[in-house]
């Protein structure tokens, strides 16, 4: 990406292994993410332009010298974020918080939106799906264990979703529908889905959303009391960023509940008052969504859930840049990438 | 309370019997709060007065015809919320939350730096301290039941201190002591104290906290890193209320990390990203004390904790002025009243 709506397929260096902890892998499935339309719209111009992409699946081609969990051949996931799986934070089930890890698709970072990817901390990051081909049937939802199956399942794991309560989830994009799945996983009773779009209310229906609010602002929070006998959710599911659902958010909480962000925030500061008047907990942030593959990846392989439904359309790399413009257009609600 | 700096005392009617659901209790111990010195800094010149004083132990003189929990010659705790004990949201243990509840000292209630004062719905409101004398030595202590210790008790509770975890507590009022004390009984492995007042500091090191930073701001978040191994705190104390506190209290929240605020906030907003990268989680708010009075009282009443340690001064009604300019002052960490 070389500026924002400027999204070019360009002939790079192979990758190759710089550390001997990394591993080289060629992607058989990528997707461009709804955080990656955050740049598409204000990415400042620049001359070597930015690599993206950080959700894969591949296989991994080549290891350094030191990397010994996966090896030539093996199928992995690749999670948005990178991590040596040894340090305090991994241990504790944070790996987003990795002393030594980080973020793909930064500059001077590879990028999954390609036909190979190098994976630093290989050992740490890449998930082998030991058993599993690379064209089988599961692959979408696979796919989705890079991050937005494990972001939305952080959201209801933070906003403290459990049987018999009541969640509401800001958001109809691909995360947020992967949220009502989480929800519903996780026992809820009544799952409000906030959005507005009504191909994504249909599929939000079919994986588990009793309830749908329009309104936004104001009205939605009117809405969502009416439809929780005043008093508001007990959990909700922040899939968005944005100030306003946000603030939303908190307008319908419960009192005591709980708000699990994982919308990128794009604003500087959230309310400070009426979080606190009802002792409404705000938390949620980059999901360890390496960690949450051990729960999911089951659900997954014996089709419980099924998080790749959010894949509307699939692209060829040379199909990436119109793949941005359909996302950004709201034609597609996620796009798969198949290099 | 007649504007900023000017509190009189002065004859009123006697409080009275107005709800059928009401008590009257004469006041045998009541304090001012650090938070009574927000409306002393900034209340509005009003021509009826504001009632001030929402903590108090007392005795019951008069109840309603619908009052069964508790009668007349009763010793009891008033915590500064009223609450039916009876709702969702009591049963739950969220009083400050009650769906027929409010707090004292606002205009149109009774309020406790009185000499008796109308208690609403008081027997969910009201704990009665059977088998207590009215002039216990332990009377300080209990007093802080009312507020100050369950306060700092759902500081620590929000923000999730366990034994072997690293705490921090910003703001060194009697609030920020109780949460030293409660930080200390939930096991906290490190106690760090964020304040500037010597003989609080004093107070505070006896009451378990192990380290003191001084500093304020930028300067604060760095010497609790150094602390800590560079990582922060797993659980703050949020005890003051203004900006900067909040600020620093998500600086110093190690990655995974909780805050728990009681400080009620005297700014509009707080910082959106800081704690969405650290996935830290910010909760807290009006403390449920009437639900952890069950908790901390065995502890006051077998000496195991001493959270009336935070008084230095007393006074008769008529001191009560003097009081809040001593609080003001920071001459007095918090002053008891002796009606």
């Amino acid at each position: 990406m070389y500026a924002a709506g400027d999204v070019r397929i360009e002939n790079v260096p192979d990758a190759a292994i710089q550390e001997p902890t990394d591993a080289v892998v060629r992607v058989t499935r990528a997707c461009i993410c709804g955080s990656d339309l955050h740049p598409y719209h204000k990415l400042e111009p620049t001359e070597t332009g930015r690599p993206m992409g950080h959700e894969a699946i591949g296989v991994v081609e080549d290891v350094g010298a030191e990397v010994r969990a996966v090896k030539r051949g093996d199928l992995v996931v690749m999670p948005f974020a990178f991590s040596d799986g040894t340090c305090v934070f991994c241990h504790e089930g944070l790996h987003t918080a990795c002393v030594h890890g980080g973020f793909f698709d930064g500059y001077g970072t590879s990028a999954a939106q390609a036909e190979a990817v190098r994976v630093p901390l290989a050992d740490g990051t890449l998930y082998p799906l030991g058993g599993v081909g690379e064209d089988d049937a599961l692959m979408p939802s696979l796919l989705t264990l890079s991050d937005v199956m494990g972001t939305g399942h952080h959201a209801a794991v933070v906003a403290r979703v459990a049987p018999g309560k009541r969640a509401a989830v800001v958001g109809d994009g691909a995360v947020g529908l992967c949220g009502v799945i989480a929800a519903k996983r996780l026992g809820a009773e009544q799952i409000i889905l906030l959005g507005r779009h009504d191909d994504r209310i249909a599929l939000a229906r079919e994986l588990g959303a009793t309830d749908v609010v329009r309104e936004r602002g104001e009205a939605a929070v009117e809405r969502v009391r009416e439809l929780t006998g005043g008093e508001g959710v007990h959990s909700v599911l922040e899939c968005v960023g944005y100030e306003q659902a946000v603030e939303t958010a908190i307008g319908i909480a419960r009192p005591g509940g709980a708000i699990g962000r994982v919308g990128v925030p794009q604003h500087g500061t959230m309310p400070a008052q009426l979080p606190f008047f009802g002792n409404v907990t705000v938390g949620g942030g980059p999901a360890p969504v390496r960690a949450y593959i051990d729960e999911l990846l089951p659900d997954v392989l014996e089709g419980r859930i099924e998080p790749g439904r959010v894949f509307d359309r699939t692209v060829e790399l040379d199909g990436v840049p119109d793949g941005y413009r359909a996302m950004d257009q709201r034609e597609s609600i996620k796009v798969m990438v198949t290099p």
